[in-house]
């Protein structure tokens, strides 16, 4: 069987042996009690607005096959459609509710000035709205989807713990939060005996590793908060799509994407692509593809409970899982090549000078 | 478009460009994260008694086409009767629920003299009729309407923490409490971990000013309270409709009016209404009516969130949301010039001697 | 006898037979469980430096032997002189510690700008230096003597409670702090399961009466807080000593109290004069002085537990003692006459208008 | 008079017109009460090692007579040494104890592996061994000289609060910890009513610069906690004095500081030597030393306390002490003609793409 959330049923697709996840790729969020695949797919530019309905019920399903438990998506994402489709795939798929984990954002929701950000009121009534586009009772996990310096950090984690208690969702956590306001949440959550975070969302990949790398691990280590890292391939440009020149059709060309066009097209970027190429070797030597090779690559890091795949093709999320057989090859060795190709380790030494 | 809570309907009636509501004319309910326009509609008088159900359904239309979120109600206005009328109207027209604030005040509510007040009793019955009155799952701010002496602090504090853990309210203010009343409140649910009170609305116009505008500071500062105003137009005296003589028809010859009638014609109402006529050269040049003038006076006040304005008819209200580009007129200048004017500016002065 | 604080020896002084203070004339300092006799002796102005150290003896003794069993002091009083010559009279005169009650201020107290204020460092050292000058182990009551905005509540209530626990002081209190102040300690104090103070010292007389009518009764209901005025002769005005012209000789006159004589000779300070005469028939009615009456109509207010007298000779102190004798003729009738005639009675009635 | 902590003796030292430090050169500690002067004294290197006794008074007495009240060392300096001799200088002078700031860091004692750390065990015995040295009855403010990663954080907070309590120590701080481990120590207070931490000690110079300016900032918002900053200087590089070569009996040919001459000759240490004779031409225009405007440059930064001095004898003190005037000039132009120079401004930009 290349599953495990049936026993009864065939899968539609099998992938090779090693599919799906073997349980020891399954990680606990954090410190949190919270069993996830530490591959996840989320549902960002494609669920509801790049992709057909029916690509998106093909993706998830493959997904779900091999093991994947983790859907992830936000009030945001195609203006509600997102969750929309998601809801609809998942009561059409009738899967058991426990052999998932559904995790939804909170900040952009109604269409006014008023009907966003961390208030009570828009916590509550967002996440409702959630649960009504998704047809869930709960969420596992409802993210702040940014911070709100207009919120008081009391009514944050007093709203987010009352959703809880509702029974609106089973966790939540931080989407972009720097570490010092993930903190600070847990300071109130322990001074008025609320219910602190269990994990923050983040930006990880080879061209972004400051805060996963230096600052989560220290959260982790104190305070239990998990990270659920998102665009393991730079949007793409990880994937050498980008290499020659930035092809029509892809999201570089997006409508409203014109600052990921510019951003390729940058220094910086243009910087970026010389060293995606130098991976190519590397890659193959390791029989994978250079997104697999990335993929892995964050997969490898302390504190990184789960990377959430944005795909807009079968074969593409079934090149992206090939990267759990990719993790077992990345000895230190390899790790330590890649980090002086990239030369953008972070510092994490502590000084210790007397 | 002149309204931001539909991007799909046209609203019945557009007041000039500078309508609905800028965004930077909402604002936070004292320090918390709910935001409310800077004006909110009251219903006090007016619904379910002074004016027709049509009327109420015309007021609140515009109000809401031109940005006002904030609709204030409570169980004791018309018997009840103000909160049906609100709630029918809202149910017919099917705005999404997250785009409008209500709030209701609990104190007086049944008939009976023990059916009122601020028991745990009263709190959580009285906010039950309102909501069904209001046909409401929950209202976003319930009041205390007053002090009740005969129930204990931490009584009031644990039941409305109560409620808002049932889902009831997202918040609760304290409606004409002494600021040590309202620190007591505070201090009771720091003490026991309850939900502490945003708000508190008091009157407010040119001729009651020492609370908002030297003790509400204070509180805004410590504990994070906001104001929320009524009566800015000094139940009419300040429109200058009682300038010659109170006119029949008004709501100062209404049946339990007889207070106001004779407060007007006390020495002091005399003396007010001869520096409301000082007004109206300040208005003129302003190009704005002397009402304007003095909501958008009250808007001017730091800690003040929102001014509910009370009208019986659309061209009052139209006229009263215009207070708001008066707003941007007050100049320091014209304000020490309306202070010269009145002669009542609290002293805000801390005594310093050793 | 005409004392009770020593069975076994004679008083020097024994003024008539009302004398001493009556039991029922001891009154509990706010609702703390301290007894403080109605009337006490502040050193203000008088001890180490207006008066001699043989004269603050006598006047102390005659006090003390007349059941005065309070006295108040600062560390800023005569720049520590006045807290010296207290210490060296309780000390030669040997009366039992427990037998009275000492209160100091702290505040200012070294030359330099970083010796004052209400840190922890200026809390704990400031209370050092006084009962090193008081040559004491502890005072009963230690003040606050005034706010300061620089430091923070919980660092204030922190270092009170410290002092209190390690036996320099029995309670704590504020001295000219605003009524949000002393709830904001309140409340600091119950969040943080601290000793909230028991007590305000306040200046209060017939020309000074907002805050002891109006603020500290409702404190006093609501925690407990009591009050102890000074000042009850306005600084002597109340005398009639400066009804014709400012005498030389007296404190109006004296190196730093230029802001006195300037009080006295405005516009203001002459009306208050004329008042004064007014009260002359009243008091001969009463068959006391003018002063003796002042001091009463303090000691009539609800809430004041204890009124503290500056004087500079023992016949000025035996005539202040007499005021408790016109304390019972105080009926409700005088003091209505005295209202109408101060015409400066404060509003205490509660708006209720629904 | 040149200083305000005596009023009947003459300085010995009397600086230009400016000293003492002007009252408002005093700052607040954080947001604590404690007045600190804005440059303190260190005794580094310095007390008890580098500089014989007598400097070590001359040292201490100049400061002190010019307004600077803030003495700085720690258990390790000199193996306790330095604490013996500020201890000695300071009760042979006998200044008032409330005139002066003592402040010692625990960490390394004991000459035993057993007797350091931040256990409760080392640091109330090692707070003990300090103030016996010290011949004091308690340090102003205990710093845990760096973060024990053995120790559990509440046992580090509760033996902190215990000291306090004590009465060994007024307030606690932190040295070199991470902004994430004294977040961590404020919530451990918040969570068991212990005492926060209110201040961390951090090396800050123009070539260091990330947590002061970005990290401190946060956590004195978020938490109050003020900065001390050492090594204004860079441990003497931005003197100049090793501008041409490592002098010989300079700190950087001492033993046990090899790694500062390592630091000195490196590729790094001679980009920063390069950059510090940039600073020459600004230094001559304001008329100041390239020390002194390096030292107010530290002071110009938000949130800095206070800046340690590290000095070895009275004329680099005296001429040290001359940055105060430098402070009042550097405008925003001078901060930014820096800032261009040294090219290392940190990004305090909080991301914003949705």
């Amino acid at each position: 069987m290349c599953f495990d959330h049936f026993a009864s049923s065939l899968p539609k697709y099998c992938l090779s042996p090693s599919f799906p996840l073997s349980p020891h790729l399954f990680r606990n969020l954090g410190k949190s009690g919270l069993r996830v695949s530490c591959l996840g797919l989320g549902t960002w530019v494609t669920f509801g607005s790049q992709i057909s309905d029916e690509m998106a019920e093909n993706v998830l399903t493959i997904a779900y096959e091999n093991g994947v438990n983790l859907f992830d998506t936000a009030e945001v994402y195609a203006s509600g459609k997102a969750e929309k489709t998601l809801g609809n795939i998942l009561k059409s798929k009738g899967w058991r509710r426990s052999s998932y984990v559904v995790t939804t954002k909170i900040y952009w929701g109604g269409q006014a000035e008023t009907e966003r950000g961390l208030s009570r009121k828009h916590i509550i009534e967002g996440l409702k709205g959630s649960l009504q586009r998704l047809q869930l009772e709960y969420v596992d996990i409802v993210f702040a989807n940014r911070m709100d310096a207009n919120s008081p950090m009391e009514e944050i984690v007093r709203a987010m713990t009352y959703v809880i208690n509702q029974g609106m969702a089973m966790y939540w956590g931080t989407s972009r939060w720097s570490s010092m306001e993930i903190m600070e949440a847990y300071s109130v959550a322990r001074q008025f005996n609320l219910i602190p975070p269990v994990c923050e969302q983040a930006e990880y990949h080879m061209f972004q590793r400051e805060k996963v790398e230096t600052q989560l691990p220290e959260l982790y280590h104190k305070i239990g908060v998990g990270a659920i890292t998102w665009s393991p391939l730079a949007c793409g440009l990880i994937t050498g799509k980008y290499e020659e020149r930035v092809p029509e059709n892809c999201r570089a060309t997006m409508k409203g994407y014109q600052w990921l066009k510019e951003k390729l097209q940058s220094e910086e970027g243009k910087k970026q692509q010389a060293k995606v190429k130098e991976l190519h070797p590397i890659a193959d030597r390791l029989g994978c593809t250079v997104a697999q090779l990335a993929i892995a690559w964050c997969l490898r890091s302390e504190g990184v409970s789960s990377v959430l795949l944005g795909v807009s093709s079968t074969e593409q999320l079934i090149e992206n899982l090939g990267s759990i057989q990719v993790l077992t090859q990345l000895t230190p060795q390899v790790v330590q090549e890649i980090d002086a190709l990239l030369g953008n380790k972070p510092n994490t030494k502590k000084e210790s000078r007397a």
